[in-house]
């Protein structure tokens, strides 16, 4: 018997991922659908309800107490709805009470994704021990959440941290999201490969045009997928110090895919920091890669449905 | 007898201001000096003892139990030590440790002024009733604070909300603190003047380039006044979006002398937000005035000592 069994589910535009989660936050039985993104909404449900029915199928489920779900944004944990960007056919979609309902009538958490990676980093990563951090996810897009006076603050909707939304440079380009120079729109990934292409990089013979083959071209000393990722790194530089002058954090933990990027970025990045955070409660802030895998989403969401949501650190430590 | 009677300092580089303050906020005994900001840090120190000491003469004094300080910053809450930058004879200056002494060893609160402003706006202001608020002084400087999840948020060195040093224009100007393109260095009153006076504005037969004459200017219709607030608008308008975004807040409170500018600064500032803050969950965020007058300061840091620095909600409510 788990008396700390949670069930837990990662919703982004790609996949539903699922598990069933102990209380020291390993993963005892998975399942996966892809998600039907551009389908309606009851459709992209349905997948979420085969997720389920595959964890209630392993006789561990008796034992599980709780749902905890980490979803694309935006979400708004206090009406229980999710209007995920990437799935259009979910707007203000009800998924608390239909979990809920898949779930036999176990309480359900919600969180936005980055704030469940953030949960995730807290209770067993990079952000082990701190008290007050910013961990990020530099992909596709740019992610993030919040631990202050050492308890996740996913904030009143479950939203809180999202960094990638903050404009960094007031007249610059046009964001998607409506505002401009966000720092998504400079530092995520198709950013970082769109500015190199129009700078003049060109890809090898396989046309990789990825951020990671603008990587492999920077550490070869290409000085455009240099200067790209220089510059991706000022926009986080300046979102991650404003971020620390806000709120006081003394570290912020970077993952995703860019995030791999390693010395190509982190290097940029060190160096920006002490340009854009001078102020002396800001000057000792650390930057440093995730330590959570892609399993992350689905460990901060059982951390969120072990804890009620925030006091992922007095779990496991 | 007042059972809920503390002694305040609010000290800023022109003046340190003393007071004893009842549990409803009432303000029963005031003292005042100078603050010699040129002078070594011992002279200083000698004005906060006066200060102090002329609250003492008071009969009341023997029913104070603490002493709230909100104090120019930076500061540092955790060392119990002060720095602030326009009186350069405190570096790391023992403030905590001196007025415990000057004060009998009462116990000794300190925050930030922009926290202290935030504290007296929650307690019986603009940000009354608001769980999470950001509270603005727009003045020669740029300073805050923030209250998250019904509680002051002054951070482990208590300088949280220090909105003014956040930048939003990355490749903007050189900022006194180092950095670049801080909301400060477009927004407060000096820079509202230089880019009203640079841009072909020129005062009327008084000489006076503050920004209140530019504002005055702006109401009679001057183009390149309405501009200048206008641009000022546009950087809080960011960092008030920035911080929403980052932490969840529902309101942004305003005050200080070019918080005073009225329709001029508010007209502009409300259309820019809606531009930078455009997130689901923080559409719905609304700037308002500061209600707090001259004392906001003082009645602040008596809310934190009242309080244990944090717990403003519970007061008075």
């Amino acid at each position: 018997m788990h008396t700390d069994l949670v069930a837990a589910l990662d919703i982004g535009g790609t996949k539903i991922a699922g598990a069933l989660v102990d209380g020291r936050g390993r993963i005892l039985v998975r399942a996966q659908r892809p998600t039907p993104a551009q389908e309606d909404g009851e459709t992209v449900m349905r997948a979420v309800e085969a997720v389920l029915g595959e964890l209630h199928a392993s006789p561990l489920w008796q034992d599980a107490r709780a749902v905890g779900i980490g979803s694309a944004g935006p979400v708004d944990a206090s009406a229980g709805t999710v209007s995920p960007v990437n799935v259009p056919g979910w707007r203000a979609y009800p998924l608390v009470a239909r979990v809920r309902d898949a779930a036999g009538g176990l309480p359900v958490e919600l969180i936005g994704d980055g704030v469940a990676i953030t949960a995730a980093e807290h209770w067993q990563g990079a952000a082990r021990g701190h008290d007050n951090a910013l961990c990020m996810v530099v992909s596709t897009g740019v992610g993030g959440g919040l631990v202050l006076g050492g308890r996740l603050h996913p904030g009143p909707t479950g939203n809180a941290g999202h960094i990638g939304h903050i404009s960094v440079d007031l007249d610059g380009d046009p964001c998607p999201c409506g505002s401009r120079g966000c720092v998504e729109r400079i530092a995520s990934g198709p950013n970082i490969a769109r500015r190199a292409l129009a700078d003049g990089w060109r890809p090898g013979p396989d046309g990789d045009t990825s951020a990671a083959a603008v990587a492999t071209a920077a550490r070869a000393g290409d000085p455009v997928a240099v200067a790209s990722f220089e510059r991706a790194a000022r926009a986080l530089a300046a979102g991650i110090a404003a971020t620390a002058t806000l709120v006081e954090i003394d570290v912020a933990v970077i993952g995703g895919g860019v995030g791999k990027a390693g010395e190509i970025l982190f290097a940029p990045l060190r160096k920006a920091l002490a340009e854009y955070a001078t102020l002396s409660f800001v000057q000792r802030l650390a930057v440093t890669p995730a330590r959570m895998g892609t399993d992350a989403g689905l460990v901060g969401a059982a951390a969120a449905a072990l804890a009620g949501r925030t006091d992922t650190a007095a779990m496991g430590v």
